[in-house]
């Protein structure tokens, strides 16, 4: 590879200029080698945050640093592949129904989650909320049980993708993270190394969500679906509102009951809505379907046979974990200590804000502050009243299970003042739009 | 001092937004003290290079800086102390015989210079070419020198503004050089560490000097001048153009002759004229005369009566240099080869471009490319022709002294280019006004 000065390119991307495909490789090439020293990288990375990244700076540098470690190769696979990614909210646990009930209909998922960091929750960690369920398996595995059962829930490799392991450690240290084309480059050098022939994606807007308003949610799908098709994938967005939880339960082993009670046919009807969905966009992706309405019809069919509830349960089983939750839910987890939280007022609910939420989560110790943290997979906070309803003075607007009194004081008043009760208004549109 | 976040204080100036006086120290004092990694404080040195930093905020930057090492203690020298900064040019060797000149009329000068990096020459390489001649002092012999004969020309102390020190080598290798209110503070965190009571710049600008263009220099002195206010150090600015070499000669021992020659009653117009113009505002800023005209005439004596050249000799006893010099100029190095530069055409000269010129000298050894370089002190260009110079075809436009034929052929083309011969052409303004 031809070497450049590095100085040369920082200069040109701080005075506004545009860098080469053939510069941009060499950079994540020599930071992923050690030969480019952080704060270099990190005074670049304030001056493409400044400046912005183009549309042909971002497709060779999401291109580099999913070249920067292993591309999972699935060729031997017969059945398509297709994954989806959501960019995070508040009671999103789409990914747990979705995955077995795409994979029963013959859609093979390879899907690699995150944890829950900051305000959002992570699908990790809900699926460690069942009695011995695995998360970490090499890559071997990995592959292994997706070619057998047709879905796998794994956490990312460390093996792939490593230059956006490392790049965003440093944003996340440098004030560089809430920048549109490294969210981007960010979740598609991940996605794009699974070596999936789709991608769905579920772009959050609203209080929950990184992109608080839609014109920036919108782009960053946008964006996305854009370094999707430069790479020769093909990618769908959904944008979806996020200004209050999705369903009724935010936590973890909750979410998961939850999870399981849409598997079952139940569920819901907010989650059930996208899941089948997002589902239908995995299966016309895929190619075994051609339109949403016969998409969904074989999605139901799944559900209603017991395949979907099946698939999850045998991989449960290949992850170790125990498949009688399915039945059974009270395997699953429950804090001891209960809190209810009543309307002060009698009206309509006006707001129940995703964000304030998720952070009394966090404080109760369903999520992390900091990356070291432990969960407390008991913990949840069921959401009783949502935007449109009508309640009475008194009637519970959410039940809190905790473990410990002192964070339950942390998290009150986050709580409290989550619900607005006022004039009656409309329930608002979850799903907001498509992209691609 | 109260703790901040570093990456709030990031993430509000990426944003634009104005850094305190307290956190701004905070930040030079975590710095220094090792506790904020480079990275962070590349990723804020390009948000400042991009988004400015106001006057309220480099004041206390620069506050901090001059603050985190030692500050020279002179308080015990009767004599005002005044020094003088240029901002790097070709062919500037005015320091040399000014600081004589000044200490002769009753100025104390605690000068401390730096090395040639880049296209521009350093006063202390300069010096080196007087056999024997120490510019390493430690910080009881630079004070015990100016307190005895009246000035000293050494280095900076490795001790003094160490913030400065690190910040530049970072910016350096971050492509945050050429910015404004980073310059400014790191002069004049420099030169306040000095514990001067005031302060002659001569900011430079043209094709030689870093500030290119003449409103970003003016731009320049103006903040320097404002940062010394804020310090309440008195400053005085000078503009001086430099689009072609200052002087006859550049290089290292042949500037070094040049500056005798102005010691001794002689020199290039130019030199002497900005010799006496920023001798006599040191003069009035010492507050030892108040106006211009009996301050040159002071000057002038100084120089006419030997004095200025027994003090410079004095000052090379005490820093073990051969003060036979002075009378004797063939105790300084000269290169072994010669070549001619010849005019290709009659006319006038209309450029004489400095920085070519300068580069030209890099390349033939005079100055460094690299930190580690060694200058040869030997090689010289003598300009024969400068702007407005009536010039017939075949007559010299430069005098070339040099010890390597390869080198000689890496700076030729430089020098070819750097004349320009055409029609008449008025010889430009050297001094181009007055800021403070």
């Amino acid at each position: 590879m031809k070497h450049h000065s590095i100085i040369e390119l920082i200069e040109r991307k701080r005075d506004g200029g545009t860098l080469l495909p053939d510069e941009l490789k060499w950079i994540i090439a020599e930071y992923t080698a050690d030969r480019l020293p952080d704060y270099q990288m990190a005074s670049l990375l304030m001056a493409i945050f400044i400046n912005g990244f183009s549309t042909e700076e971002l497709a060779p540098w999401t291109e580099a640093m999913l070249g920067s470690g292993e591309v999972l190769e699935l060729g031997h696979i017969p059945a398509p592949k297709v994954d989806k990614h959501s960019t995070g909210g508040v009671g999103d646990k789409i990914s747990i129904p979705l995955a077995p009930m795409v994979a029963a209909c013959g859609i093979a998922v390879p899907m690699m989650s995150g944890r829950g960091l900051g305000h959002t929750g992570g699908t990790l960690d809900k699926l460690e909320s069942i009695p011995g369920f695995r998360t970490r398996l090499d890559r071997d595995e990995f592959v292994a049980v997706v070619e057998r059962y047709g879905f796998v829930m794994g956490g990312q490799s460390e093996t792939m993708a490593p230059a956006d392991r490392r790049i965003y450690a440093l944003r996340d240290s440098t004030g560089t993270v809430p920048s549109l084309p490294l969210i981007a480059s960010s979740i598609m050098s991940k996605k794009l190394a699974e070596g999936i022939d789709g991608l769905v994606l579920d772009v959050k807007t609203g209080s929950g969500a990184f992109m608080k308003d839609e014109p920036s949610a919108r782009a960053l799908a946008e964006t996305m679906v854009g370094i999707g098709s430069a790479h020769g994938t093909r990618v769908i967005a959904t944008l979806t509102g996020m200004d209050q939880p999705l369903g009724r339960e935010v936590g973890n082993a909750n979410e998961m009951a939850e999870s399981l009670d849409v598997l079952a046919g139940g569920g819901p009807a907010d989650v059930v809505e996208l899941t089948y969905s997002l589902g239908a966009d995995m299966l016309i992706l895929g190619g075994i379907e051609s339109d949403r309405s016969t998409a969904r019809a074989r999605l139901e069919a799944a559900v209603s046979s017991g395949a979907a509830m099946e698939k999850f349960q045998e991989v449960i089983v290949a992850q170790d974990g125990d498949p009688n939750v399915a039945e059974d839910r009270s395997l699953l987890p429950v804090a001891p200590h209960r809190f209810e939280l009543t309307a002060p007022d009698s009206g309509f609910v006006r707001r129940c804000d995703a964000r304030d939420i998720g952070v009394a989560g966090v404080r109760l110790g369903a999520g992390r502050e900091r990356k070291e943290d432990n969960v407390d997979h008991g913990v949840s906070i069921s959401v009783e009243a949502k935007v449109g309803d009508r309640v009475e003075r008194g009637d519970v607007l959410a039940i809190v299970a905790y473990s410990d009194e002192d964070r339950l004081v942390g998290a009150r008043p986050l709580l409290e003042r989550a619900w607005e009760i006022g004039d009656e208004i409309a329930k608002p549109e979850l799903i907001i739009g498509h992209i691609g």
